[in-house]
């Protein structure tokens, strides 16, 4: 069974593909949507190099020639060293104008590869692998792409939107389990955004999430893509505000993972705390209602993610890594801020002490 | 005396300031267009430091914070290297969303500072101040940014248009006569792809221009950013073939510059000495007369540029760098050979033996 998310986005429209067990088929949709491709560059994470060379014989049955780029594992590998060091390769391996990059890894390499895909000769055409639950989630829907720079997460990129995204939801079955569950910090998420029933729907299967059953995996999927294909469809370059919405609890989360060096945390972990920090700062604000802060808290703490911040990080040290974040405009920090489940605000010129507040109580 | 050029671009449409001594009202004007500008970060040639002082006195006194960051001369500055230290400069300055990246120099500045722009947060504003020829008939307009690897010129980058273009002719005074001349051949090359009447002009006027008349000057400057801005205008993003005449010239004189190291040739010599190499070839394969590739040959010695190679660069390695061209697709080398002044054509499956005849030629 295979079902398909269309991100709508008038010429830069895409499908998303989602099945189990279905990656060879889907390779053979991306083959007959791309007109004109005869060669592939594979960014795949070294961790999952069974599934490049899965991908990799896929392709070259159909006669593309492929070229397969191992990246290490790690947020570390989003950096300006491998960036260059791909552009370097690509033109070894002389990739032109009509090759196709297709990155096969987690947020991390889709990042990378995106980024890679939108600026090697100032953009070629790009297919999403997604082999984690949160780039399936997540980061391959949209078009945001980037690495880090060594102060901040995500400070450089484009928005490159894919051809075509590819999920089966069989590569899940071998991740870790702490990454597995850091993946469900963003489905939450979304439920709290913006759809009451996903949040129904995870309290209810919390459990069967957990242990990836694959029923309700494929459903979480395929709603998390339908939510942010949405938004993202009304905002693809973030102008409108709307898309901003898709950042509760990264704020917090973005600076907790800089101030630990990107080590400490995964993105999914640091985010659940960073929801649990914006939940407070809108309950203190009167904007939120305990009950429903204390439903998101059971429900992170049920699916086996952090709601508290175990490390000696001060608060100001958190305060200042939070002012060097994207959202920041001319030196005002704006926050997305729950009003009630299923519904977010974004606010600006919340006072420092309110926001150092809510970060005490999570400790 | 000032005149506009519009580059059309739907929403992403912006003038070219083009006038004599007119720097601080084009800054006046650049101001009044963009909104919520608070903040600039200069991106400046070194040797043009007193026109980037000049630049930052106008807008401090407008109100904007602005940050001024000092970039070598030459085509070596198209670098990894720097490309990564500025994204950390801008951080450290406190760069956000808002901020406006304004670049002062020529081409090599405008390409870096605009995949600069282009890149940080994914997208900033971005203001050009052109101080070459080059920069102003060329690199100023279309959108085009990026650096160079190693083995490759403008091999990375992003379509990033700027918000405005203040072209001040007064800037070329002080521009060393090699660096002036050089630009000419963008000029040249404008009259053989599209414009018989410039290239009478530019036959007519041609003792003027070497001596900077600035009648003479403002006229071309203002026709080629009319030519270019109508081609891109038609083709933004390279895609309908278009903009693919403007490389007349430079699939060979981007192989003439990678193989001298980017330090023998300016970038305007290397393009003379290509459309000669592009127009022994047009008119060995009877697509030329040999009565127009003398005329283009004289201007061209007339303006103080060079028509032959005096490198001892062997043909094959020219045409293994023309490989890595970004136009060869699928292995396939595309060239823009003329037809009659004022007309090219796009031809590729050329014989590489008819290639090789023509840089021969041209010793």
């Amino acid at each position: 069974m295979q079902s398909t998310v269309e991100v709508k986005l008038s010429e830069r429209s895409y499908p998303i593909w989602i099945g189990t067990g279905m990656l060879a088929e889907q390779l053979a949709l991306a083959y007959e949507r791309i007109p004109n491709w005869k060669h592939a560059v594979l960014i795949a994470d070294q961790s999952v190099s069974p599934i490049a060379d899965q991908v990799a014989e896929a392709l070259t049955s159909k006669g593309i020639r492929c070229d397969v780029n191992g990246v290490p594992s790690g947020e570390s590998s989003k950096s300006v060293d491998q960036l260059s060091r791909l552009w370097d390769a690509m033109l070894d391996q002389r990739a032109d104008r009509k090759s196709v990059v297709v990155a096969i890894g987690g947020g991390v390499i889709g990042d990378l590869a995106g980024f890679v895909a939108g600026s090697y000769m100032r953009g070629v055409r790009f297919v999403q692998i997604p082999t984690t639950l949160l780039a399936m989630v997540d980061s391959s829907v949209g078009g945001k792409t980037g690495i880090n720079l060594p102060k901040s997460k995500n400070m450089v990129g484009a928005f490159w939107q894919p051809h075509a995204v590819c999920i089966d939801t069989t590569t899940l079955q071998s991740l870790p389990d702490r990454e597995y569950l850091s993946g469900l910090a963003e489905v939450v998420k979304y439920g709290v955004i913006l759809d009451l029933e996903l949040f129904e729907y995870l309290e209810a299967h919390a459990e069967s999430l957990v242990q990836r059953a694959p029923t309700a995996v494929e459903y979480i999927v395929r709603r998390s893509c339908e939510l942010k294909a949405a938004v993202v469809a009304a905002d693809e370059r973030e102008t409108t505000g709307l898309r901003a919405i898709l950042n509760y609890g990264h704020t917090f989360g973005h600076a907790i993972e800089a101030r630990t060096s990107y080590g400490r945390y995964l993105h999914g972990e640091a985010v659940a705390i960073g929801m649990s920090m914006a939940g407070e700062l809108a309950k203190d604000l009167s904007l939120w209602s305990n009950k429903e802060l204390i439903r998101q808290t059971v429900l992170l703490k049920r699916l086996g993610l952090p709601v508290t911040l175990k490390e000696s990080i001060s608060t100001e040290d958190l305060l200042s890594a939070m002012q060097l974040d994207k959202k920041t405009e001319n030196g005002v920090l704006n926050l997305i801020l729950p009003t009630c489940l299923g519904h977010v605000e974004v606010r600006s010129n919340i006072a420092q002490s309110a926001v150092s507040a809510a970060i005490d109580h999570c400790r």
